[in-house]
């Protein structure tokens, strides 16, 4: 007997019809012998719509206040989820008991729409378990210690799964989603593309915040920090497979390096093409001109991705770095108006037509070679590279938008991933 | 400077637009330097949606456990109203804060969907008050001892808001709803049917039960026993129309019988077209028949409205009773099955196609013949009475369905209720 907590998204609790099935997938699990938590995401669209309404109210939601009702607005979703799930699996036959997250509770700091869990109290879901009690409890939301409702922020339930697991010691959360597990890179751009079996904390860290998303970030170093076993699958399996069959489906993220990864030295290829790129040009070279170019944009709240300080000739030097593509003109504003004239550079150049390409693997760490094996299948290749920023488990490059599927093509297969064990 | 508690209805806040009229409304009271609480019910069609889709997964909701559950998704509704009228309370410059019941606390039993109010700890409220703030809070919910979240059943927004006006000692409960005041009896009748100014307590508790569905009669009783003065008014005019005016529209619900109320005999014609007939015929007259005859009834958990007992002729009597429409074939089975035969009565007789009309004023108190005028306006218009029933401020007659509007509109003029002043 082990206790499991499942997650399942908005896409599967999206009708009564998913619904139902997900307490008979639920049903399956207990009945055989594991205590289950589960953690619902709010009904496809829901939340949507919602923020909808709230937007319709109040076009500028700003101020705490605001925040703390849009917070008491969304959280609903979730309640109505929770609240259905219970009663399908009543209806299976089954005992079960919802929970929002305020009545585990769920504690939280206060930082509204974007809260952080501090601490989960496993007392109440544990009497409940053991009274043999599949317990199901509101993804994405908590208390804080005024007692106001608070939210984690989108893909937040994710995150509760996993706090939830860690709270609860868990044997494995399982996280049901609308992928069948991670892949070696997107297969909409490359085919051949294969499902990982397993994958390294750091490695699923790197290619979540790469763009291959699959979870959310914060639930992923919550299961690192934490160390809860963590396994993306999928949703859309009939809910009858054999339970072994599921419970071995999808992709597990480990924490140790087992013998298969020590083989495989790139996991995956991470792609992003949300970034445009800015460069600083002729900035006298002297200490401090990072913080000088950087300090204000950070103040204007933009965030900075990759950084690049070349190397000086004639005491000038260039300062390229990439932001997000919304705040693209914002920041070419900014560096003209302010950075520029202060510094005494030459100018500002930009091109928001990039996007980044990152090879992941633990393996990175104890292989030479890989990261010019990378820029020698892009040279082949005729991609010209504009940036290049690594790091112990990845190497990334800026190159132009038009060349991002043929370098991601390109590198799956130099590295092997076409022929990667499912 | 008062303290009032308003309360809107799901049709004034069915759409964002409206909602953002509810909010200049309350604006304007608060303005005119009120403080101010109200309690919003769920947006119109909200609570519907939601126990639909409880019921497509759960088709005989029955057992507490899942009781629980359809009031953890249904609370939700109210949830969703109070924090978009704080949203669109703070785009119109006020300080607002919503609350769903278990923040108060509105402390309940854990009779999950009808839930009573135990208690109301209004510390919260008032320091948000006293900082200059409109205070939301969730109708219809609660939670109990346990913490579960509880509902109080339909229209219990209506007793949520009388329940904190009477913990908040409020100067005046204003319930805004669809409907300008209480009339002497439904327009949809007798179009010259008029509003009253002031109804006493005692009579809008025989309205509202009789059917005049203005407001949820456990609000009502609630008023009476806490002694809130309790207004009832329109949410349909202007938001910004004169503030003295708009106070002083609508049926104001009284605790004193006051000149004018002395002068009318009778305030209004209350009627209910959803009962039917049953007669236990030929039954020996002995001590216990009621009780033998509506103890089974009573345990089958149908209700009974009217009873008649007639004179027995020869030791044998006639018992009458009347109950819901609904249960009418369910009643005449059980009399068949059980009662007769344990009886030695003779057969069980009845009439799905009966209404009950009532003439309801304090005056009748003090004032002899009321009745015997209102069975003579009945006689006159050739209608025959079938069951007669009276308390101190009502008299009702049970007759054939098909008269039912012209016994109320030939009553509403033998009273002089189309000369009544508005």
């Amino acid at each position: 007997m082990a206790l499991i907590v499942h997650k399942y998204g908005g896409t599967s609790m999206g009708s009564t019809e998913r619904i139902r099935n997900v307490a008979k997938r639920v049903a399956k699990w207990a009945r055989a012998g594991h205590q289950m938590v589960v953690v619902p995401s709010a009904m496809s669209g829901e939340t949507n719509r919602l923020l909808g309404l709230a937007k319709d109210l109040s076009p500028a939601v700003q101020t705490p206040a605001m925040l703390r009702e849009l917070d008491m607005i969304a959280s609903t979703g979730e309640q109505v989820s929770v609240g259905l799930l219970a009663l399908a699996l009543q209806s299976e036959g089954m005992e079960a008991v919802s929970y929002s997250g305020w009545q585990v509770p769920v504690r939280t700091d206060s930082s509204y729409t974007k809260a952080r869990i501090q601490s989960i109290d496993d007392a109440r879901v544990r009497a409940d378990l053991a009274a043999g009690r599949v317990v199901i409890i509101t993804g994405f939301q908590g208390i804080d210690d005024e007692g106001h409702i608070t939210t984690l922020g989108r893909g937040g339930s994710d995150t509760s799964a996993v706090a939830v697991a860690a709270a609860m010691k868990a044997d494995e959360c399982l996280i049901y989603t609308d992928v069948d597990g991670v892949y070696t890179t997107d297969p909409r751009i490359v085919p051949e593309a294969k499902r990982l079996e397993t994958i390294s904390f750091e490695e699923m860290l790197e290619m979540a915040s790469l763009g291959s998303k699959v979870l959310q970030i914060r639930s992923v170093e919550f299961a690192g920090k934490y160390r809860v076993p963590l396994r993306v699958l999928s949703s859309f399996t009939a809910w009858d497979i054999d339970i072994e069959e599921e419970a071995n489906s999808g992709t597990l993220i480990t924490f140790e390096e087992d013998e298969k990864m020590e083989q495989a030295v790139v996991s995956g290829i991470a792609f992003n093409r949300d970034e445009a790129k800015v460069t600083v040009v002729g900035v006298p070279d002297k200490p401090g001109i990072a913080f000088q170019i950087l300090g204000p944009v950070a103040e204007a709240n933009i965030d900075v991705d990759v950084i690049l300080q070349n190397v000086s000739h004639g005491g000038r030097t260039d300062f390229s770095f990439t932001v997000h593509r919304n705040d693209y003109q914002r920041t070419l504003d900014l560096l003209r108006s302010q950075v520029v004239p202060a510094l005494g550079a030459a100018d500002v150049a930009g091109d928001p037509k990039i996007c980044k390409v990152s090879i992941v693997g633990i393996g990175m760490r104890s292989h030479v070679g890989v990261a010019s094996k990378m820029f020698r299948c892009l040279s082949e290749e005729g991609i010209n590279i504009q940036m290049i920023t690594t790091s112990e488990i990845k190497t990334s490059v800026v190159i132009d938008e038009k060349y991002m599927e043929l370098a991601v093509r390109a590198l799956h297969k130099a590295f092997d991933l076409d022929q990667a064990s499912a």
